[in-house]
C-alpha cells in the first residue's frame, strides 16, 4: 500500500499542476492519517496526458481540503438531500426493506451506502453485474484480488445489487411494479444513508420508434398508452397520477458524453411509451393474444411517431414519477433493438445484441466518470482540446469497451 | 436400467390390482420397446401400500392401452386445446419467445413441451429450481446422477424455466406486466407444442388480511385496487378489461388435498386483491412515500375485510385474465407472511417464512401427484380408507416436507 502510494505520488506533474506541488510533502505525510476520509489510494496512473493531471490536481486539492477540515463526525451532513418523502419513516426502528434483504438494525446505512452518488438500475441480476465490474474499470476502482463484488440484495432473493465506490448498480426486473419496489426500498436506502444529491440512471433495452436499431435513445419524458406523462396509481381504490417528467439537464449532460467521432451509433433525446405489457400494449402482432389488425398497428404507431414518441419500454414512468416525487434527478438510457415501424420479433443475433446493450452502458459509465474526475468545481480547469473528428478502427474499438479512451481516469484501489 | 423396471414388475401386487396381472408378462416383453413412448422406466417402489398399487395398475393398464393403440404419430393431437389465441400465431415461422430464449426453430415444441399437463409459477428463479427437485421427488421421478435441471429460459435472461417429468415450473418476477410477458410466452409455448388441457397454478406469497400468518390462501377470484374483478390494459390508448375469474373447481380440488391431520396450518379459498405496487397501492405506511393516514390505511383494510378479500399481492389480475381468455384451468395459491390488520412490515425470521413458503409448494404437489397418478379415469378404484385425525410430530414434520406421506407415489427416472 505504501508502494502503491508512492507511486502516485512520486510521479512528475506537468507545468498545469505545479501549483499544487508546494502542499505534495504536507500531504505526502498525512495520506496515511486520511484514509479512512477518502477511501482510495491511488496506485498508479498512465504517463502524462492533461486529463490525469488534472484529476490528480483534483485529488491533492481534495486531501489538502480534508487535511485543513479535520475529519470530524459533527460535520457529516444529519440528513440526506431526498425531499417529499414519508413521515413515519422516522417511526421506523429497524425499517426494513424486504425485497432488498436489508434493515437498518443490522445495516450502518450511512457507513454502507453514504457515499453513493450514482445509482443506475436495469433489467437484469447478469447485466448490471456486468455493468458493476465495467465500471470498476472505467472509474479506475480495484478490489482486492481474491475478492470479488457481492450481491448487497441477495438476502432479499428478488433483486440483484453491486457497489462500486459511489455507484450503486441495481435489478429491477420488469415493469413499473417491479420496479416501483425497487425505487421505494433504494429510495429509503438515500434516506438512512443521508446521500447527498444521487443521481438515479435507468439503463435498459426498448423498441424504437423510426429509430435504427442500435440508437441510443435518452428520454426527455415518459408518457403512458395515451401519451399522458403521469404515472397513474390506486391508492385505497382511488386513482392518484404522478408527473413523469425527467431532468432534462442531466439528459443533456448524458448526451453531450456521446463522441459521433468514435461511436458507431446515434444518441438522440425523445419521448419514452412506457407500457403495462410487451405484447397488446405495445400493438404487437406477435403475443398469445392479438385482437387487432395490422392496419390498426400501423397507424397507432405511426401517431407515436407524429408525437415525436422515440422509444417504447416497460418501466420510465415509475421510474420518472418516483425519482421526481422524492427530487432525485433521473434519466432513462435505453438502446433501441428493433424499428418497431418494420416488425415486432426480435431477430437480431444475440451477438449484435449483447454488443448494443453496452452502448447506454458505456454512455453513462462516461458521464460518471466526467463528473467523479473531471468537471466538478472544476471553474479554474481549462476545458480539454477538441481533437479534430477522425475515424479509425481503433477508435471505434475504443469506444465500445471504453479502454483507451483518451478521458481516462487514475486507477484507483478500494479500502 | 434392465434391473430397476425388472424391480418394479417383479412386486407382488394384492387383490385389488389382480385384474391386471395375465397381461403381465406381455407388457414385461413390450416394456423396452415402449420407452420412447412412456417416456419412464419404473426403478423401484416402497412396500405395498394400497396407493402404491393403485398407481402401479393405472400405470399398467397405460402400457397396455400403448401397446394396443400403437405409438402412431399420426395419433398425436394436431392442435393445443386451448382457445381464443392470436390468429396471427400460424404466420409466424418462426415464433421467437424472446424472454424464454426459445424459437420455433431450433426447438422442436411438440416433442420438448408436448407432455406437459401442469405449468407452475413463482415469483423468484431460486424458488421454482427448489419447486422442480421437491416435485421431482414427490412425484417420484429421478434424473441422472451425473445430470441436473437446465434453466431452459436462460438463454432469455429474463426468467427460469424447469421441466419436470409433466410439469414446467418457472419463476415470473414480481407484478402483473412482468407475469404477463411470462404468460404469453408460456400460452404461446402450450400452443406450438400442442398440450392437451394444461392446468397453470402460480404458487407464491402474499399479505393475508384478517387471516394467521403462516394460512395458504387459494384465490376465488383476482380483484383490483377498486374491488373489479378484471385486469385491465391500455391497447392502442384505449382501456381494455378482461375478466379475471379463476375455476373455482380447481380451487376446491386444490383445497381438497389439505390434511387438516398432518398439516400445521389452516388452507382457506377467498378473494384476492392484486395491486399495481407493494407500498401505496396496498396501503402501507412504510414506503418511501405516504400521503395518506395510519386511519384511512385501517378504513380501506376494514373494508377489504368486509368484501371477503383474504389476501393481497401483485400478479394474480394478469394470472386470471390471461389464462381464462386461452380457456386455461389455473388457480393461485399463496401463503400469507402477514396480518396486514396488524402491521406492515414482515419481521418474521428467514426461517420460519422459508417453512411457510413450502406450504403453497406442498400442497400444489399432492395435487399435482393426486392427478397423475391417483384420480385420473380411476372410477374403478377405491378412494382410499381415510384415517382417524392424531396430530403427532413425526406427521407433522411430513406434511411440511412431504417425505413419508401416505400417498407416495412410484419413484420413476426419466429417460
Amino acid at each position: 500500500m505504501a508502494q502503491a502510494a508512492d507511486g502516485a505520488l512520486s510521479l512528475s506533474l506537468p507545468a498545469k499542476s505545479a501549483i499544487v506541488f508546494p502542499v505534495c510533502v504536507y500531504v505526502y505525510a498525512a495520506f496515511f492519517a486520511l484514509l479512512p476520509c477518502v477511501q482510495f489510494t491511488y496506485i498508479h496512473t498512465r504517463p502524462n496526458p492533461l486529463a490525469v493531471v488534472n484529476a490528480q490536481s483534483k485529488t491533492l486539492s481534495k486531501l489538502v481540503r480534508q487535511l485543513k477540515d479535520g475529519c470530524r463526525k459533527d460535520e457529516e451532513p444529519k440528513e440526506s438531500t431526498l425531499c417529499g418523502l414519508n413521515p413515519c419513516l422516522k417511526c421506523l426502528q429497524p425499517d426494513i426493506l424486504y425485497h432488498l434483504g436489508l434493515d437498518t438494525e443490522t445495516t450502518d446505512f450511512p457507513k454502507v451506502f453514504g457515499d453513493v452518488r450514482f445509482v443506475c438500475m436495469g433489467g437484469t441480476p447478469g447485466r448490471m453485474e456486468n455493468f458493476a465490474y465495467y465500471l470498476m474499470q472505467e472509474i479506475g476502482l480495484k478490489i482486492n484480488a481474491a475478492t470479488k463484488l457481492r450481491d448487497m440484495a441477495e438476502g432479499g432473493r428478488r433483486f440483484s445489487m453491486f457497489k462500486v465506490g459511489p455507484v450503486l448498480c441495481a435489478s429491477h426486473g420488469m415493469g413499473c411494479p417491479s420496479i416501483s419496489i425497487l425505487l421505494h426500498e433504494l429510495i429509503k436506502t438515500m434516506h438512512h444513508a443521508k446521500c447527498q444529491d444521487p443521481v438515479f440512471i435507468r439503463i435498459g433495452t426498448c423498441g424504437g420508434i423510426g429509430v435504427d436499431p442500435g440508437t441510443v435513445v435518452i428520454s426527455s419524458e415518459a408518457v403512458d398508452g395515451r401519451l399522458n406523462p403521469a404515472h397513474e396509481i390506486l391508492v385505497q381504490g382511488i386513482s392518484v397520477q404522478h408527473a413523469s417528467q425527467l431532468d432534462e439537464g442531466l439528459a443533456e449532460e448524458i448526451k453531450s458524453c456521446h463522441d459521433p467521432c468514435t461511436d458507431n451509433h446515434e444518441v438522440i433525446i425523445g419521448r419514452t411509451l412506457c407500457t403495462q405489457d410487451f405484447y397488446e400494449g405495445q400493438a404487437r402482432l406477435d403475443g398469445a393474444f392479438c385482437e387487432y389488425t395490422l392496419e390498426a398497428k400501423k397507424t397507432y404507431l405511426e401517431e407515436l411517431q407524429n408525437q415525436q414518441v422515440k422509444n417504447i419500454e416497460m418501466e420510465s414512468l415509475a421510474f420518472a414519477a418516483l425519482t421526481s416525487r422524492a427530487n432525485i434527478r433521473s434519466a432513462v438510457v435505453c438502446v433501441a433493438i428493433l424499428n418497431r415501424l418494420n416488425g415486432d420479433q426480435i431477430k437480431t443475433p444475440h451477438e449484435v445484441l449483447a454488443k448494443w446493450e453496452k452502448r447506454p452502458q458505456v454512455l453513462v459509465a462516461r458521464y460518471i466518470r466526467k463528473i467523479l474526475y473531471f468537471n466538478e468545481n472544476d471553474s479554474d480547469s481549462e476545458p480539454l482540446e477538441e481533437e479534430e473528428c477522425e475515424e479509425t478502427p481503433e477508435k471505434t474499438r475504443a469506444s465500445q469497451g471504453g479502454a483507451g479512451d483518451t478521458q481516462k481516469a487514475p486507477e484507483v484501489e478500494a479500502e
